[in-house]
């Protein structure tokens, strides 16, 4: 029995949630490259997106990750929610640099999944690394 | 020999964070309380905080519990940056909610600083944990 | 109908679980109370368990830490596994020194449980702070 | 003016630390590699290492972790210590398993560094991934 059979696919899954998102969508978000397991987004850091030491405020880095965790979680046809997530904060984000994140799908059971995240930005130093771990549901998209 | 002679006091500083904090503005923050050690913040969930499942995107009570995270390390007169936070989502966020952020200080050293902030709702109930770790400069604001 | 009916009590897994556990009875653990959801542990640090600075290692902290979750979580009945642990190390651990691990459950859900436990010397002072998250399953103890 | 003359070798200063570690020496901890940044670190279970599932306990893997990241974080020659740690159980761990910890140094500033260390067992599955961020101290081995 084929249990992807009837499934959305991983891009018609995050079309779905995107189209939906709309705060992903306030942030700009691109999304490069979606597969099971993996996503790839992109975003331009915005004056707004400034906190008051005049860098991008922490949010916008993990907000930029937890999206892209969502994605590279729910792109396997389940629904999937996040549990437990942490964030490192290592180099400053400034106005105007384009930030990249990128999955590792360290672990994918039957209930639970993990995935590390890292994000860089235009001159591909690491600025942020965070790890999340989802539960997989039985809801189909 | 005082050390917190003239350093500015947590109003002041919290205010000076704060017009400079364009995202924790757009976010709509209220600043309830701040004491040494101690803040107290609020946010009503607007349209624009949706994520893909129509309820608050992560990152929204992320972004919370970090201002507050900012704010409550910051207040005793020294910059304090975010090395280290994690936070587990333990019930949705609709839009239309008030979300309030209390801050916890776990431990207050020479170099680093640990905080939990609870997120609850407008019915008392707990929505998210987060838990910060923040390395004290000795740069005064 | 009596979910709890015919389910072991909090006393009677624990007991089960401890009588097994060789390696939480070569730390020399010693449970204090258990109930559903809570558990106390204590545990005299010995000389077998310095690091390389002569201070109690972090393993020490987190393994009581470790065995107090489990037994929290696993006490309302049905077998839980952790998915995700954490812990900030805040003061020296001494030979001799004589600690407590006591728990507060945060989140009691359907599938997952999320307690923080506070670990503090014979001076009540906070040595560690651990948050770990469970998988509960439907297996009765 | 050369910063690390007078310093002493990763070799040195694990050796050192070793010798006094009376626990990584219970646990029966191999060191394979150790080099600026990086340490490879081995351990066979043994049955004192199971807990109430007759599985190892989470608290051996995450001692693993724990010392592989505090050899890697000190064999620049300053003393360094942890000050947040993560960890997640993916594989059940069983005796006579032969656990394998490897480092990534993500991040390593003038104040604070951040490790992930990965553990595999002897079929290089991957049984547990861990996050160290340490405090670098300005105090020579």
């Amino acid at each position: 029995m084929d249990h992807t059979r009837g499934l959305k696919t991983p891009k018609e899954i995050i079309q779905k949630m995107m189209e939906k998102d709309a705060y992903s969508n306030w942030l700009g978000l691109e999304v490069l490259s979606i597969e099971k397991g993996s996503c790839t987004i992109t975003c331009e850091i915005k004056e707004i997106m400034q906190n008051g030491f005049s860098i991008a405020h922490g949010g916008i880095a993990y907000s930029i990750a937890d999206t892209t965790l969502a994605f590279a979680a729910n792109s396997y046809g389940y629904q999937s929610f996040s549990i437990e997530t942490s964030i490192s904060h290592l180099r400053k984000v400034q106005v105007k640099d384009t930030l990249k994140a990128t999955t590792n799908e360290i672990h994918r059971g039957k209930k639970t999944g993990v995935y590390q995240i890292n994000i860089t930005n235009q001159d591909d130093e690491l600025v942020a690394v965070f790890k999340g771990t989802v539960y997989i549901s039985k809801i189909p998209w």
